[in-house]
């Protein structure tokens, strides 16, 4: 029997990746995209063409405003920062860091989960190349593996557990790019900007940009896409 | 300095208790409600009543239409069971449970905690007098607090520790009316049915409304809303 999966997706290169990786392990993978209310929406496209190339049993995109709240330069009104080098990214969290949202995003999955009866949640969470958040950490996604088997009444029932996969957690971003393309990920239908221009081109300035084109760079790749 | 609190108000007699309590302990109360497609949405108008009657210093209603993913007598075509009597009401999970509901719920108050700098969260959760939800066992909450400290950038930074208080878990509903009574909270203006007429009557014979018929029956005293 296939087992099925709820997979965040972003339209992004990581969790792209992480669709072929769970692919690759025999997954059926039911994709989950949120509109949020971030400023680089364009990326909800990106991960319908993903969806669709890497073969989802189903793709379904949640609306969650979390213009709401604010609080972050994905969200609300304030400039996203730009470099010209992956070295000039600043320490901390960034100002791109959105409240919580993993955590909403996992919890979302999480429900979907419970209706499926799917055990199996994937993230591209990244504790290497990444931004700094907090709840991409391994021990934050542990501990929410350890409340969602806690919160959900198919887990109790079935004493089954629930796990949260996060297969990039350890990998350097020309590590996930490698490993894409062997599983032949098409990095031309991902985005990756936080800022992308009206037509959506990405900015090339912004962390997220930055650390694609190093992984691109790296691997002696050219990035059509970015 | 008067303490910031993010309340998880429904508009139903156990949320409008917690926000009294919250408040006698000299919160500020930062209420936030939801439509999630609920059937009983008139509960948002009983919330929007208690903010005000209350004095909430802000009250948010979050758009997040778990009808997506159905699964739950609430937001799916299912039937809400109805009884005559309090043991008559069945035994396991009832199909009222929504899947992750509550996980869902106190994700969005931990966004909007962060972006207040708020490290107090209340929830009406009971694991007396309840429905059997999974995600109202304490044990599920103290699973939420340990990763929502690990959530979140602000419990990081400022070394203080995130709290999801549910003054109501061992209390039983007549315990609950009692203290709300005692901190002059209005009952009428609250709602407990998960499946009210179309004219926003309660329809006496949902667990909800047996539970709270109960509540008030041991305390002898009228239900003038319900």
């Amino acid at each position: 029997m296939t087992k099925k999966a709820v997979l965040l997706l972003s339209g992004g290169l990581d969790s792209a990746t992480v669709f072929a990786i769970a692919k690759a392990h025999g997954y059926e993978i039911y994709a989950l995209s949120f509109r949020y209310g971030q400023r680089h929406a364009i990326e909800l496209e990106a991960a319908s063409h993903v969806a669709k190339a890497l073969g989802a049993k189903e793709h379904k995109i949640a609306e969650i405003d979390l213009r709401l709240f604010g609080g972050s330069a994905l969200t609300a009104n304030i400039d996203v920062p730009k470099h010209n080098a992956v070295s000039e990214i600043g320490e901390g969290i960034p100002v791109t860091y959105v409240p919580a949202r993993n955590t909403i995003f996992l919890s979302f999955a999480l429900a979907w989960a419970e209706v499926l009866g799917a055990f199996d949640i994937f993230i591209g969470v990244n504790a290497l190349d990444y931004s700094g958040y907090p709840d991409c950490r391994p021990e934050f996604i542990e501990a929410f593996e350890v409340m969602a088997n806690k919160a959900t009444a198919y887990a109790i029932d079935a004493k089954q557990r629930i796990s949260i996969h996060t297969p990039l957690i350890n990998m350097s971003k020309a590590q996930i790019i490698r490993k894409g393309l062997e599983l032949g990920v098409d990095y031309d239908l991902t985005i990756s900007c936080y800022d992308p221009t009206s037509d959506g081109k990405p900015c090339g300035k912004c962390d997220s940009c930055l650390l694609r084109a190093m992984g691109f760079h790296e691997n002696k790749i050219i990035d059509v896409a970015n």
